[in-house]
């Protein structure tokens, strides 16, 4: 197990992957709560919207309002996703954000055509030109991302030789560029991710690319998230993606099969019991959790929220 | 890798587990629904029942007319659990049952005197009676049980080398009515257990009784349930005792901090996926874990029940 880190950064994505999904209204004030909560537990990085077209979801409309409403607590980063142009566009024109770009490929052709109507081809040229207009705008672009790295509900298992050569291109088109790419982004899309599959392709990446820092973007649909960070920490990832209370999935019948995120504090406690520093008070985070069920009004997946640290078991003893 | 089993064994116990802690009645019927549908999965070991106060746990009151109700399938052990003499003697009368005997210790004396009345001396004692009283009743002494193997909400981390001490304990104690064990199970009876701790323990264990067939009874209270089991996989653990559809908990507040057990479907999934055999099917189990919800009537933890297999949607590509 040499090759466990000794400290872990995360990227929490609870307030962006978890409202989206929502049916129900929520009032922009109870987003900034989370966030502002969020920002006290001692996580460095949260992703707060999205900008993404209002009809297609309208739990993001707001984005702009929650912006510019949370309390930026010094040494956090505030960042958003986006997905196009008139996204990039809204993101920029929101000054409190950090907006470090990424530039993505997906390794299933089946799925980027359904999702976006683009080939690989098509999307690693609209990359190029992402570069160019970020490079134009003065934003750094920070990392390169793989969606479904794992796999694909349309295609199946994704060979990792794929995903090696999407690394290739991703760095090559920033290359031409001058852009030096540092950082990288697995994402398990459709959770097709096992603990042996994340050995071997972070092996594999590893292996081929030793620079590149990666973040692994965990999906726990299939109950795997925990044990695939875990199999991730063997490996030495050092970087993960992670939503408190598991923001974004849902146990009950009306949300089936929800892919919610690895569940924040469940990682934060499992590094903790590991000596694996986060830099977050876990207790804190557990209240935000509660919290983020009571924002949205249903039971959320996350599992030390109801089962309790040890420490505090630990403490009630002393 | 090289550690990780080709096959490994699954003792169901949806049905004790579950059903002991449900509020609501429980038809027998619909009990004995459960086993029968769990018969037909390919499960080869099912604990179908536990003889138990019918005052302290009210749903096991029935537990002889489930017995008598079930349709026993070739191949499938049902098993039963008992914590007494008046237990042991109930399920000697039922005559249908697989009444392999198991000796168990606790780590935590703590635990075990809240849990039993019992020092660990007296505990001890108790369990060589037990021994004498199976071996003149004819039964067969399958295997040796620590209970709070990993950690205890009284006493906190359980240190490695009491485990060892206890399982030299209870060989001995077995040794002395020329008794051999062949089978451990390290019960993680409060969920305190950790992939890093699964890891320390069960090698330690490995490494002083390399004889010794390692079973591991893995709660999910902290969401660490299918990592433990990952980490008990490496470490070349090769039996799991896991309950359908997480049977045991519940995602609602009501329950909160209910520990249901490692979910079966969750681990044939993780298996199935690593090329390890289970002798599961595990599309019939998913049905099975479906028809667990039915019958509880509020939602289970499991999530490929959820999520689905991949499997499914590997064949609905073709």
């Amino acid at each position: 197990m040499s090759d466990v880190p000794k400290a872990i950064s995360i990227q929490e994505e609870g307030p962006r992957e978890g409202f989206q999904i929502e049916k129900g209204p929520i009032a922009t004030a109870r987003k900034v709560e989370l966030i502002d909560a969020l920002s006290q537990t001692g996580v460095k990085q949260i992703q707060v919207v999205s900008f993404v077209s209002p009809s297609a979801v309208p739990q993001m409309a707001d984005a702009e309002d929650v912006v510019h409403a949370f309390k930026a607590s010094p040494g956090v980063r505030y960042t958003a996703l986006w997905l196009n142009d008139r996204g990039f566009e809204r993101a920029l024109a929101c000054r409190r954000l950090d907006l470090a770009a990424s530039v993505t490929l997906t390794a299933s052709e089946t799925f980027l055509k359904r999702n976006q109507r683009r080939t690989m081809a098509e999307n690693l040229a609209a990359q190029r030109v992402s570069i160019s207009n970020y490079k134009t705008k003065g934003i750094p672009i920070e990392s390169a991302g793989i969606m479904a790295a794992f796999g694909c509900n349309f295609e199946g298992q994704v060979p990792p030789q794929r995903v090696i050569e999407l690394i290739g291109q991703v760095l090559e088109i920033a290359a031409e560029q001058d852009v030096k790419i540092k950082k990288l982004t697995l994402a398990d899309t459709m959770a097709w991710a096992t603990p042996a599959s994340i050995k071997r392709v972070v092996g594999l990446v590893r292996e081929r690319y030793p620079d590149l820092r990666i973040t692994l973007h965990l999906h726990d649909t299939r109950g795997m998230g925990i044990a695939n960070a875990y199999a991730g920490l063997e490996m030495g990832v050092d970087s993960f993606d992670a939503a408190v209370a598991g923001l974004g999935g849902c146990p009950f019948a009306a949300h089936a099969g929800a892919a919610g995120n690895v569940c924040t504090e469940d990682l934060v406690f499992m590094c903790q019991e590991m000596g694996i520093d986060t830099g977050i008070d876990l207790e804190a985070l557990i209240a935000v959790a509660r919290l983020a069920e009571d924002i949205v009004g249903h039971p959320l997946p996350g599992s030390v929220m109801r089962g309790g640290s040890l420490d505090a078991l630990r403490r009630r003893r002393q």
